[in-house]
């Protein structure tokens, strides 16, 4: 089992380094799952994790936690950035192993910075946004959705958030709009919200297309982030409702501890997460 | 679930860090095990893997990845320290939260060096060593775990070892002496010299005293050490086999890669194997 995920990897890894990829196109790359007899489960790094560090940095410690998906975070790639500057920077991402498969979180609060964001995600060459748009330019997200084909996957932040606390708050919103607008459940902010995430993963399984993996100390608003294992989150639960949907997404860990001394917490996480899913295979 | 663990293990953590423990006793401290409603799975890191830093320094990581339970190697403490020195080591440790429940490995090539070791072990106040014994010293090496009433974990170091290759090698030599000699099996020396740890910890768990538990790139005598969980290890056949053997000592990480700048690679490898231990339940 361990020969074949390792050739997997590596093969997958030498497609990500050496394909040349359209930097304006629709699609993004295919992901490099972690391959098992099991569902695979497929994990990421969302990149606000990388807060406090540039792109080279974040390329570094990605290279030595062995994780190639990354959500390109606005921090690293300004939404106004010129063409130039996004084939740039993602062209140094791709060249280093790193496949981009989506952008965000992006706060949508006007349909000018509802453009941009259908833009940008073009530009970059994802097909999928995640995103906070204000109530009321969701009509005008949602048209956007249609007019880009592009998937837009929006954001709880927790009991603070006065849009989107948790996953329902999301989910009632958009469940009669096009398919193509879901949900980014943000695990460790749907914890603090009162939404245990592996219930809300089957409940709004139709429209979630991508998560934010964390572990946070209480479910309650003031629990703070924490190394994944460490905290209250139950993750074996997390994947078997993975596995239970058949979520062929990925699962960006977003580590918000320690943000200027972060590789300890990002690596045991990760370790932590991937040693979960493959315990319970 | 979770709450009671974190309970406990802030509990054990208070008890560790303020128990008035006998520096010169036979016994060791209780381990604090990873509660759970199966069989727990206790962690603890083999020193070795801090053979490039200094007590202050392993500490530091240790409270980093929040592991308690300290294998202490002669780097950090010689065999030849004085009483005081012993007793200011280890008293640092101890008032830092950490359970010094072994030394090793040690090796003994003489009568002198085994008489050496069972006095260093019991100033120490440990109740095993994690040792090397030459065949020609074995016979007064039992002597000794019976007069100190210290335990005597034989540890195995792969195809390049002319004692110990693997598990089988020490067992075969130890099957029929007193019950308080036993094996230290590392897992990654096991799997290069063709013994999957799944099998022996089955196979020889009524000697089974202590586990040195690493991955391995390859299952041959030039694999490398590597982070747990991307080698060639079954790490859940492992933990499966631990906990059908009700295994009840010390799983101790010992990381062999990236040894000036090991914490990540540490944190990754305590992460996963915890994950699948976690996910295994």
């Amino acid at each position: 089992m361990s020969s074949r995920r390792n050739f997997i990897q590596k093969t997958a890894m030498g497609l990500a380094g050496s394909a040349v990829l359209p930097l304006l196109g629709k699609s993004a790359a295919a992901v490099a799952p972690e391959a098992s007899a099991a569902l695979p489960i497929t994990v990421g790094i969302a990149g606000f994790t990388f807060a406090k560090f540039d792109v080279d940095q974040s390329i570094a410690m990605m290279k030595r936690i062995g994780v190639t998906n990354l959500s390109v975070k606005d921090i690293h790639l300004p939404l106004n950035s010129s063409d130039e500057k996004i084939n740039a920077v993602i062209g140094k991402l791709r060249g280093a192993g790193i496949n981009v498969y989506t952008v965000g979180v992006i706060y949508m609060r006007t349909k000018e910075a509802v453009d941009q964001a259908f833009q940008y995600a073009r530009k970059v060459g994802v097909n999928m946004i995640v995103g906070v748009p204000s109530y009321d330019v969701l009509d005008y997200a949602e048209a956007q959705v249609k007019a880009y084909d592009i998937r837009l996957a929006i954001h709880n932040h927790g009991p603070e958030d006065k849009l989107y606390p948790g996953p329902k708050d999301v989910y009632d919103r958009i469940k009669d709009r096009d398919p193509r607008v879901g949900l980014c459940i943000d695990i460790g902010h749907a914890m603090r919200a009162g939404s245990p995430p592996e219930k809300a993963i089957r409940d709004f399984k139709d429209r979630l297309f991508d998560l934010h993996i964390k572990d946070v100390s209480q479910a309650v608003k003031e629990g703070k982030a924490i190394e994944i294992g460490r905290g209250v989150i139950d993750f074996p639960a997390v994947i078997k409702s993975l596995r239970k949907i058949k979520f062929n997404g990925v699962c960006s860990i977003e580590f918000e501890k320690d943000m200027t001394d972060p590789l300890p917490g990002i690596a045991e996480s990760i370790g932590f997460f991937k040693g979960v899913a493959r315990g319970g295979e």
